[in-house]
């Protein structure tokens, strides 16, 4: 979308990155997950940008959204065409600056992306786990992104970032391992999914499983389940957009055509987008992996798993200084659902800013280039660098 | 939803009504559709309650939205466990008073309620349309409408209604037949569908289009597509609530479970009552059919239609009274739609009251018993009789 709004210059990039990967819970260990479930060996792939300083204190961990991965920033090789995922926030200068912080991105737990999930090879039976893959809940993503960190032998995050469901692991950080966190920046989020939210992902994943290829989740050696998973993405693509946002973007405006074709192609350009955002979606998502982490973000209840139902009993596990960004076109995560955290936050006397943006881009807003979102991050990370580190 | 909120008291039914069917273009007479197609025969399934009076003036024409049909009142039979549609609204006493008017309702063009659709026998083949049926616009629909009128002898109409997609074919006759309209009521509608709109019945037909029963639209003979079917529905369902109601009538409540499923069950209440609205859909309406209605509202565009792209112009050949109502909660077609085809109406010097009513319900508002609602069409239908027929 970036093609419809002014946007900051794209700046330098962090350059070639690698991914890399770490496995733990090798056998005889395992992982206890919160279903009760259990899962091992447990590999979760992450890339690095910057530099780690010599008092490990300069970390900022980004948390990615359901169909993200850890390639944040820069280029996995020279023929690379594309930057990573949110390359216009993450750079030499940028809002989350690599010239400054030694910043992290891993892969959830659950995904396709390189980490362990539905897709990796089930030691058990040596074919892919499918369906047989425990439930993980964003508690358990957190807890494989602990591992890593204690791996990468960091004890204190300067600060956590991220978006939708990134937001929701930022907020569950700050509950689960307090005493790691200075700060914490959720943006577009909320505490628990709505009824709405729920919605939208139960009909998405009704869509996959109504596809016979989808066969159980077994569908690794023979056709997948494309056409309900497309589905599945459109629907999404919907809610990460606006009333607003789509009017501005597509109208009523007609794809290569004069005149309605009368039957049922794709007469609208708004048809034709999401028709394309589905077919290109599975060429790089796994069915099962979208099953899987939509009912991780659907069961995330930060209340009720942490305070009994009580957002301020939950908050006041947290020691973070919080940057709250909602956006005023999400409708997925409106801004209503920040401001209740907010309130939560300062029952508890917690240092927290608040900042609702005006975008009419929705819930993809987020992802946007934005120089006042940028600009917000940037001040607030060296706020809490200057009030943490440099005291 | 009615139990959730106050409603009238379901008053007295006009009890036990017949489906009655017209049909016109037999052959080798057709009816030329907007696309340029041909089709006939035509047959319109209708019902109508209450007497026509001498003087042929007091007939109300109900047009139904995307799923419904004829059966707007009473009962279909001395077993029929639930009266029509709109029961609550028409009947002896109630917001369209069968004591005093002669009611209509017919079921659209493009229907599986018994008009004429792709689920009837093409007389070309002898088996059902299927993706032969030609694609039928809102025009259509009217013109049909209007071939049914001229068959009761009706020259005047003394009051149009309908919602959603009903509303559409308000407006559509108001500007195509605006001589024999002497009121109108739109509720809950739009002069042409937002990108939102389409993109929402956009992905609720490529579900069912991805559904392999549906075989291009052959499935009369074999296994339909129910589960494609299903999952467009549950995608309409959820525009035709909003966040609000689904906090109140679901929240996050779970389904008959102390806990999570930790599966791919349906833990929620919301998903329960999705998959339910999925699957007692496919039991009474055909995939083929949802596809054209859901296309012709898309096409539906009443200012590039009849203004050059203004509505002004457009609204220039109306002569109706206008009762225009839309719903604060409803994001479907939000309040800024009809607003703007009153400032349309008005700049035409067109006799046009406008009501916002305060509603959790969503779009479906229109459909659910509201006190006030009855009694803004009651009294709006006794002014238009009084001032038009009575003077």
């Amino acid at each position: 979308m970036s093609e419809y709004i002014e946007h900051d210059q794209q700046g330098v990039s962090v350059g070639l990155v690698e991914k890399k990967f770490f496995t733990f819970c090798e056998p005889p260990d395992e992982m206890i997950l919160e279903s009760g479930g259990k899962l091992g060996p447990v590999t979760i792939a992450y890339e690095t940008y910057g530099k780690l300083n010599d008092d490990r204190n300069n970390v900022i961990l980004i948390l990615h959204a359901l169909s993200g991965d850890s390639h944040a920033a820069g280029y996995s090789s020279e023929e690379d065409p594309k930057p990573g995922w949110w390359d216009i926030m993450v750079g030499p200068g940028k809002g989350i600056d690599t010239e400054k912080y030694f910043v992290v991105c891993s892969n959830i737990l659950g995904s396709c992306m390189g980490s362990t999930g539905p897709t990796s090879k089930n030691p058990h039976t040596g074919k892919p786990y499918g369906l047989d893959f425990p439930l993980v809940t964003v508690g358990d993503m957190i807890d494989a992104q602990k591992a890593l960190m204690d791996h990468l032998g960091i004890k204190r995050i300067l600060g956590l970032i991220g978006g939708s469901l990134g937001g929701m692991q930022v907020l569950e950080w700050c509950v689960r391992y307090p005493e790691m966190v200075l700060s914490a920046i959720p943006l577009a989020s909320t505490t628990k999914h709505s009824a709405l939210a729920i919605a939208f992902n139960e009909v998405a994943r009704q869509a996959i499983m109504a596809d016979p290829n989808w066969n159980n989740g077994n569908y690794y050696a023979g056709p997948k389940p494309d056409l309900g998973l497309a589905v599945a993405r459109m629907i999404g693509h919907i809610t990460y957009l606006s009333d607003e946002s789509m009017r501005l973007k597509f109208g009523r405006r007609l794809q290569d055509k004069s005149d309605f074709s009368f039957n049922f192609d794709a007469d609208f350009q708004v048809e034709s987008y999401l028709r394309h955002q589905g077919s290109k979606f599975v060429d790089r998502f796994d069915a099962n992996a979208f099953l899987y982490i939509t009912k991780a973000g659907d069961y995330f209840d930060l209340e009720s798993q942490h305070g009994d139902g009580s957002a301020v009993k939950a908050f006041s596990k947290a020691r973070a200084k919080f940057l709250i960004v909602s956006f005023t076109s999400d409708w997925l995560y409106p801004t209503y659902q920040s401001r209740s955290m907010v309130k939560a936050m300062k029952k508890n006397g917690l240092d927290v800013s608040f900042c609702e943006i005006q975008a009419d881009w929705g819930h993809d807003a987020f992802l946007l280039p934005s120089k006042r979102l940028s600009n917000l991050i940037k001040g607030f990370l060296e706020r809490v660098y200057r009030e943490e580190i440099k005291q």
